[in-house]
This record gives structure tokens, C-alpha cells and sequence, in this order.
């Protein structure tokens, strides 16, 4: 079996030390795994199968010789880096929004568009984690109809903000309880027992740029470029799983006992919806795993062809480090 | 002027300790505060205008000489009292579900619909939190256009489960924070870091009877009977202010400028709206006070006339406590 040498650029961050662990778990075949972050983190050490690995600065002149690179840092050292990377001959697949919506960067969620994987020219983006779960979750309907239009509220996890905001929570929770003071950094407010109906700066309409990721990002991956979407972006104190309520609506009307066969038998997905035994996706539920949990299925009372849907998923692993390993295994079939 | 003579109907729960609570602060005109509860609370005092008073248990002959009565109790206990409170010649302005869709019954918000109350025979119903707080947000639309469909995602505090929902969370941030043992009962899970997308039991077609009340509450409340409302309510781990992400649409176009006018003159509003500057509205602003916060006002994406608002409120005050004693002001000028 033919082995890679991977890259990680910006492995220290929440995404990173998850990529690092879903390396390990799924067996990617790997010769070296170059572990890349910033001065600051240059010379301790990680550990990966069982042996320590020194963290690297990352450096124009730091990928040589590896085959893939994944990226878990900020969009700057994404843009950055990308040049080098490429010339080192190796494929970037890039969790940051750097380069998610240039024309000859391929944007991927391996369930639903792994053949785009192929179109790439050394770039592939990997998508906005609350745009990943939804998208897995109402994938399966498109077997029955197009999808027409989305209306979704999030309950975002606060490590959407990477390992600052899941610190801030726990140090936030720690000052309610023990009295001390409270910090904020990472969000805008306090997080803890707060919801804060911000994520991203003022992007388009008075709609944040979190909030137009679910419809620019998902026309692409979904190859409806006349989708409509209409998004509330929320932050909410929960560690790690994001939750969307999802009004999606459709050409050909789907009924209710329809869209649960369809989400059961969709990839990626589990069907958890059985409200009179209370059994519905949770963030609790859904964390360290990769799949998306799907629930509260019921036909929309404002429309015809509207189903209610409510889904769940670990926001760093599905949202974000287990997606790009998937992508990677795409190379590796091509 | 006259004085009246009061009483509460579960006067030891979260709801009736804040009726009490704003009585004295809005110097409702009372002769006598007669508080009732369980044989469990009687004996005990509360203050009340610095002085203090003896829970009395409540008994088919407890309500004698009461002019109104203000219900904060669960529905058989209303259902059980209303009898003899009318009985008594008392007006029952009841918290309770157990009324509120009842045709005699008038269901008041005095922002909205204040006229309703003097068609009561002896009970008029105080609404739904989440209902309350959703219409008062969007009632000043109504100056420019009728309201045809509204589509709602709750994120509910732990308050509407009362008293006993705020210890639960407050012992469960303690045992997180100290080590000890999270304990599960006025919630079906965990409610401390998760979200539960479960608030009353299945009601209709896949929907809670907490999701049902905006609707069919809506619709009597603001004499709509067509309106169509879907909704999805979800408990987040916040004290006492509910927030909802709402989409509203109206038979004519309103700009995102009218909405904002509109709701900025509307009562019981607070307009809380530029995204630039970081203000929205948030639980932790909302509590404590009487007014509903709407901001994040925007133009829809996916209809022509459609806006999606965001607000928050004080669950036990403008949700409950200070919506009863407004309509007992009502009935003072009758």
C-alpha cells in the first residue's frame, strides 16, 4: 500500500489535534505526519500512533516533500501558505473560507459531491461546519425532489470559535459557580447562560457572513445555484456539537414517513426522531462521533411542500476534522 | 381610590413571587394580598410592601372577598379553583394553559388585543411566554400589513420550567464545574452545555404543545384565524429570558426602515438593532425588566415578504408575571 507524507497546518488548534486524532482512527496511510503551527508552538510536541512529533514553524520552505496538507488555521495563513504548498507539489485541503467560493477550488462534503474532489488544481475547500451538517441532513430528500428553499436557526457550539472559545466557556462557567470574574475574549459577550445571535462581522443585507456561508457555500456543494436560503446564526453555550432547526422546502411535495426512509438511508446520517419516547438529536448525543443526528421530522404548517427538521453534530469532528480526512481519502482513490 | 383586594393562586412559585414583585413595583391599588398555595408553603411569609405576609392553602373557601385573583399555578390547579373563585364574585386572570383556547375566555396581551378584556365572564387567560413575547415583537407590523405566516425557532430559558427549572441548571453548572453529579428531573435530560428540542409532549402531528401555542394562541390573540405559524421550541440553558429567531411574513411589503419604525414605536418594544455596532438584543439584557427586545431586523432571502427578527424577554415578567398584573390593570379602568 502506497503511504503519504501529510501535512498539518495549524495543528494546535481544536481542528488540528482533532485531524491528528481522526488520522489515527480511520488508519489514513501515512509515512510522515508533519505537524505545522505558528513560532509559538515550534518545538513541543504531539502525539500521533504512539510517538511524539515536534511541532515545525510553518515556513514557505516547510512542505516540501509531502503529498497532502490539511489546514486548520485562520483564512490569512491559508492565503499565505497556499502558494508554497502548491508549489511543493502537494494538494492543500483547507478548512478555513479563504478559498471556498474560488471558481477552480472544489468544495466538498464527501456524502453529497465527492466527485468534485476530482475538478481540483491544488486546492480543495472544505466547507462551513454548520453549512456540513445541515446540508448531510437533508441530503437524503434530494432522491425524492430538488430542494428549493432553506430556512434554518442554528444553536452554534462554542468550539466554533477553536480551542480560545471552548476555554472561555469552561473559565466563564467557573466564575458563575465559584464567584469569580468573567472573561470574554473570544465571543463578543458572555457566552456562559447567554445566547448571542452573532457569528462573523456584517456580510450582506444586515446578514452576517456566517449566516450567507449555508447559501453560498451550499448552492456549490449542492450544485443548485438557484437555492434560497435564509439563515439565523446563534451562538449558544455547548461545547463542541452545533444544532440546526431547518425549514426546508421542496419541488415535489416529500411526506413525513418519506423523509424518514430517506435521511435513515442517507450516508452520514443517523435518524433519531421518535418524540413520544423523546428521542430527538441532542449536542450532548452527538459529540465525538461523525455523524449527523436527524429529528423532529414533521410537515411544515406554513407551506405545502415544508418538512420541519431538527439535526445535530460534533462540530469539530463532522464540521470540520473528520470532513477533510475524508476529502484526503477521496485523493487516495483517485 | 378604591383599593382592591388580591390574590395568588400558587403564590411560592417562580411566577407568583414575581407577581408579587411587580404589584408592589407598578403600586397596584391593594387593600388585601391574600397569597395561596400548597398545605406544603402554608404558614410560611413573604414580604410584601415590607411587610409580612402568611401563605395561606389554597381551599375551595379561601377566595371570599377577593376582588381578583391572579393565577400562577399548573392547569388541574386552576382547573380545580376556578370554580369556586367565581364563586366568590372574583376575577381569575389565570398563568394556566387550562383556559386560554376556552371561546368565553378572553386571551389578553394588553399591548395587542386590551379591548378582549371586557368580554370576560369571570376568567381571562394570560398567554404563553414564547407566544407573548413573539406577538408584542412583531404586533407593530401590523400598522402597515396584515401577518400571514410566521415560521419560529425558540431558544427558551430554564425559567418556563419555574422554580425548579432554574435550580436544576444552577446545580447542574455546579456539578460540572465541581465534579459531582448532574441530576435530571424538571428536564428530560441534561440541560447544562446541550440544547433539548422538546418543550411539552407531542400535541399534533409531530408537533409539542408548546409549539402548537403560538399558533393557535396567535390567531385568538390577534384575531387571525387564518394565520399560519410553524414552530420549533428548544430549551437552551439560559436563566430567565427567551429568545426566538422568527420569520415573518406579511401580505404587504414592509422595508427593513418601516419594520424598524414600526417596532421602535410599537409598545412593549425595544428596537435593538445594528449589527455594525455588536447590539442585538440578549438574554442577559432582557432579564429582569418588562420589555421585549427585537433586532437583527432583515429581509428575508427566500420570499418577497418576509422578515426575519430576532427577540428576547423576560420569561417570568413580560412572559408571565407582568402580563397578568397588566391585565388586572385593565380591569381596574373597566
Amino acid at each position: 500500500m502506497k503511504l503519504y507524507n501529510v501535512g498539518i497546518l495549524g495543528a494546535t488548534g481544536a481542528v488540528g489535534r482533532e485531524m491528528m486524532k481522526v488520522l489515527e482512527e480511520r488508519r489514513f496511510p501515512i509515512d510522515e505526519l508533519r505537524l505545522l503551527a505558528s513560532a509559538r508552538s515550534a518545538g513541543k510536541q504531539l502525539t500521533f500512533r504512539g510517538e511524539g512529533i515536534t511541532i515545525q514553524e510553518a515556513a514557505e520552505d516547510a512542505f516540501e516533500g509531502l503529498d497532502i496538507v490539511l489546514g486548520a488555521a485562520e483564512n490569512d495563513v491559508a492565503r499565505r501558505f497556499a502558494p508554497a504548498i502548491q508549489a511543493a507539489g502537494a494538494v492543500f485541503v483547507d478548512n478555513s473560507s479563504a478559498f471556498r467560493l474560488d471558481s477552480d477550488v472544489p468544495l466538498v462534503v464527501p456524502e453529497i459531491n465527492p466527485e468534485d474532489v476530482k475538478k481540483h488544481h491544488g486546492i480543495i475547500a472544505n466547507p462551513n461546519c454548520t453549512t456540513i451538517i445541515s446540508l448531510v441532513a437533508i441530503n437524503g430528500l434530494r432522491k425524492a425532489s430538488d430542494i428549493e428553499t432553506i430556512i434554518a436557526s442554528s444553536y452554534q457550539a462554542v468550539s466554533g470559535a477553536g480551542a480560545a472559545g471552548l476555554a472561555e466557556l469552561d473559565q466563564q462557567l467557573h466564575a458563575i459557580c465559584e464567584g469569580g470574574e468573567v472573561k470574554v475574549g473570544a465571543f463578543p459577550y458572555q457566552i456562559a447562560c447567554n445566547v448571542i445571535p452573532q457569528i462573523g462581522g456584517e456580510a450582506y443585507e444586515g446578514y452576517t457572513s456566517e449566516e450567507m456561508k449555508l447559501q453560498n457555500e451550499g448552492r456549490k456543494i449542492m450544485h443548485l445555484p438557484d437555492m434560497k436560503v435564509s439563515c439565523t446564526c446563534v451562538r449558544v453555550p455547548v461545547m463542541r456539537s452545533h444544532s440546526v432547526s431547518i425549514l426546508v422546502r421542496t419541488k415535489k411535495k416529500i411526506t413525513v414517513e418519506q423523509a424518514r426512509e430517506l435521511i435513515a438511508a442517507a450516508p452520514g446520517c443517523k435518524l433519531v426522531d421518535d418524540l413520544v419516547n423523546r428521542r430527538y438529536p441532542m449536542p450532548l448525543d452527538t459529540s465525538d462521533q461523525d455523524l449527523v443526528f436527524v429529528g423532529r421530522i414533521r410537515e411544515d404548517l406554513t407551506c405545502d411542500k415544508g418538512l420541519n427538521i431538527w439535526c445535530c453534530g460534533d462540530q469539530i469532528r463532522k464540521g470540520a476534522a473528520t470532513n477533510a480526512v475524508q476529502i484526503a481519502e477521496l485523493l487516495l482513490d483517485a
